[in-house]
């Protein structure tokens, strides 16, 4: 993976100096990492206050090191020294530069400021929510905005000033490039909705309200996460109320999982989701840990990696044709009655719902449609914060026929915007499209993924995934990754024909059953 | 508790300074636990590597903000600002420069070599302990040795080199006076030892031997816990194979114990033994949690409180005539036909034993003696590395009457001086002194304390050994706190004492069955 270039003089002791640097800064994110994980698992409620100065020294010592003088010094002498565009050692230099651009351009008082502003308006958020009342909340989103153009106009842009905000999370994408990519989403997915409620075709997952115990539950999801290929030598499975996975290494990436005894789905395909996370994290290339690069590319393409395992194997016809005995015999009572089709229908039911974080593969791009569009009309000044709900309601109504009958369920039901996280949403809708021209990448090289995945062997197409996306961590941007990998730009053709094929033998939908 | 003083001009801005900075460095202390903490409990196996380098960095950020030319300054600067000396703001300083000065004094060479002896010594210690060859060890005994007395002639001392390591543990303390303690335990507890070996009682502890299972030991010592005062919702309650006590903060103290099956002592009195260390952390006044003072005074007063809350308490009879209903209700089977007495004698058997772990309370210390004196003696070079062997085998045989078959019973048994923890032994004997000259003050103060405990009534005791010991933190010395808890200085009569009534009348040994 090593070019050897010729290096301008001296530049091997600066490059070490700057490795060194960048092994102690990804130390302390692991550490951060740890005291995250450990506040949503383990610690006694009594350690919050002191988890929280816990994590501001460890996040002031790790600003402090990204940003400090030497570290300017040693990215301008390594960039001056020409090195090799394509080298693993630019790929590090220019994550560094990125780092340390992030943590520089933002004034000390702005970042103060959003910090302070993020914790009062989740505080709003979450009264807002128990009363039911928008207004509650309302104000401090419009501080919150005001605060998040200064952001933007800090970080810099060239069109518009989402774009500061969307780089950070999808490094390089552009609002522009992602409203076409969406148009395209909304107008099929509008379309495969409708008719699918228009389908004579009802699918039930009554099989799933059990109930079904805890402990059964965890027992099963640990073999499950094993069989795939997550490595828990490397890792650990917890329960938590908001499931999450959680690097606190390349050799120690955990994640939690979540039991609703009267919802099966909720723990199967949470913990494939967060198992797919995972075992991106787990493939980074071992020689790039503690370096720039010891992490993922985006998130557009983390959650590429938590859908495909989530969706594209766990919600399949061959995955439950392989694995569909075992599921009964861990839950005889449960399951003993219900056969395979009528369970992999049950796990696959589309219907408009009100809420993102339950919906099916069908709605969900619908879900982030709506917020992408808000949220760049809101940061743009073309939409007040006082219209928000109606606008909301209405496109509710647009894309998924239904309307929120109060704004919990409706404007207020996401976190993010009340502790800043504009430009975060459209990621998990890109992670779907690529979840899919990935797997289909993987199937051109590999040959039809169905009857090793019926067979149980998840091999093939793990170690297509680690060589071609987890190995290079974040050395390649998104879209290069996306072109090496699957020799395509972004595209949203192959997630609705994908889309389209399957709900359409779901449903009987008789214009798409010649789909090839 | 604060006093008011007068302060030089400028010395509350520096004061500040300096608590800011002490704050981060103890939030570094906390995190640095947390580390350990995971690193013993859940931390998956393939996460030991990374986990050793972040455990570097931020003890190499911890030292390097400890040693800071800020921090001397401040130091400096409060010194000469005439502190009233009994202030806490003093204490503070005192504490400061205390951890400045173990921090700067070693030379970073002497440091890393330290480490690297360590590292290699305990390698050498397992190796040797498999072999059963001590000639496997004595090599990098004698490389640690060296090192030891470097970093005691670094760290300075007025009368002999051991003084400046025992110091780190037990601040303040000598061997001199050590010596003259102990010279008094060896001769007592030896007869009292002769004098329970001729005697005609013989008690058994076949009750523990059970089988135990794991799950309702669990279940019996996380209530035990609490009952005694343990706060879980500051605190929690794991499995390790090495029980500890681990503090993340003052309102995050962490215990584990061991569940050994065939021994129901292990767990009861091991979880006693370290609620006991976590009841000192929990018990500190809140006011000085992230300072200098946010932790105890010292190993010998920690273990004080262990040994309090395992064996004044824990083996006594008022404890379990009070818990004893509820201890065989856990335990129907392996207790329901065992009586009060019975259980009562079981977990006080007195005999001469090896092992030091595994030693009743009339043998422990003369376990420490032994390892004193030898530890001693090596350091002033008046006993040779090789020699060690014999030396260990000799004393175990005028002390205890009983001589080791091998070496791994031996002299190999603890991992302490394979990394180079000298002057840390006496710490466990000094803290079974001060525990019954504790427990006696205390009772002056609240009246006979058999009643409350029969009761089930911690309150009154652990409310003095809070107001006593647990909430000063570190702001007196060791000898200091003694004082001003008992009115006395270190003294061995009263452990004597106690060891002589409570075990003549265990095996009715005449001579003292008139002592009040």
């Amino acid at each position: 993976m090593q070019a050897e270039p010729e290096y301008a003089p001296g530049y091997e002791e600066l490059y070490e100096e700057f490795l060194a640097e960048a092994a102690a800064i990804n130390d302390l994110g692991n550490v951060a990492g740890l005291l995250s994980w450990d506040q949503d698992t383990y610690m006694p409620a009594g350690g919050a206050e002191g988890r929280g100065q816990q994590m501001a020294t460890i996040s002031s010592i790790r600003h402090a090191r990204l940003t400090s003088p030497r570290m300017a010094e040693l990215l301008a002498a390594l960039e001056a020294a020409d090195l090799p565009p394509h080298s693993v050692e630019a790929a590090m230099v220019r994550e560094g530069r990125r780092a340390y651009g992030r943590a520089t351009k933002l004034p000390t008082r702005l970042v103060e400021e959003l910090a302070r502003a993020g914790s009062s308006a989740r505080q709003a958020w979450v009264q807002a929510r128990e009363a039911n009342d928008y207004r509650l909340f309302a104000g401090e989103l419009g501080r919150m905005l005001a605060l998040k153009r200064e952001e933007a106009d800090a970080v810099g842009y060239t069109t518009e000033r989402y774009d500061a905000l969307l780089d950070e999370y999808e490094p390089g994408a552009r609002a522009a490039d992602v409203r076409v990519v969406f148009s395209q989403l909304r107008e099929d997915q509008v379309r495969l909705l409708g008719d699918i409620t228009g389908s004579s075709v009802t699918l039930s997952d009554a099989a799933l309200r059990g109930p079904y115990p805890a402990a059964a539950q965890a027992a099963y999801v640990q073999s499950l996460a094993a069989k795939v290929g997550y490595d828990f030598r490397r890792g650990r499975l917890d329960e938590t109320i908001h499931p999450f996975a959680e690097s606190v290494g390349l050799d120690d990436v955990r994640i939690t999982t979540r039991y609703d005894t009267d919802n099966l789905a909720t723990a199967l395909f949470g913990t494939l989701h967060e198992v797919g996370h995972a075992l991106y994290e787990q493939g980074i290339d071992p020689g790039l840990a503690r370096t720039p690069l010891a992490h993922g590319a985006g998130l557009g393409v983390h959650e590429s990696q938590s859908r495909l395992w989530e969706n594209l194997v766990g919600r399949s016809l061959p995955f439950w044709e392989g694995a569909y005995r075992g599921l009964q015999a861990a839950f005889p009572a449960q399951l003993g009655g219900v056969d395979l089709s009528t369970f992999y229908r049950a796990v696959n039911v589309a219907h408009p719902s009100l809420v993102r974080t339950e919906a099916d593969e069908v709605t969900y791009n619908l879900h982030i449609l709506v917020r992408f569009e808000l949220e760049t009309a809101l940061l743009a000044g073309d939409l007040a914060v006082t219209d928000l709900p109606g606008a909301w309601n209405e496109r509710y109504r647009d894309y998924l026929g239904i309307e929120p009958a109060n704004d919990v369920d409706g404007c207020l039901q996401d976190i993010h915007w009340s502790v800043g996280l504009f430009g975060y949403f459209p990621t998990y809708a890109l992670g779907n499209l690529m979840s899919v021209q990935l797997y289909e990448a993987a199937e051109r090289e590999l040959g039809d993924l169905d009857a090793p995945i019926r067979a149980g062997d998840f091999g093939p197409l793990l170690g297509w995934l680690r060589r071609n996306v987890h190995a290079h961590g974040s050395r390649y941007s998104p879209p290069e990754l996306l072109q090496r990998a699957t020799g395509a730009s972004l595209d949203a053709g192959p997630y609705l024909r994908y889309l389209r094929g399957k709900f359409g033998r779901l449903y009987d939908l008789q214009a798409t059953q010649e789909s090839p």
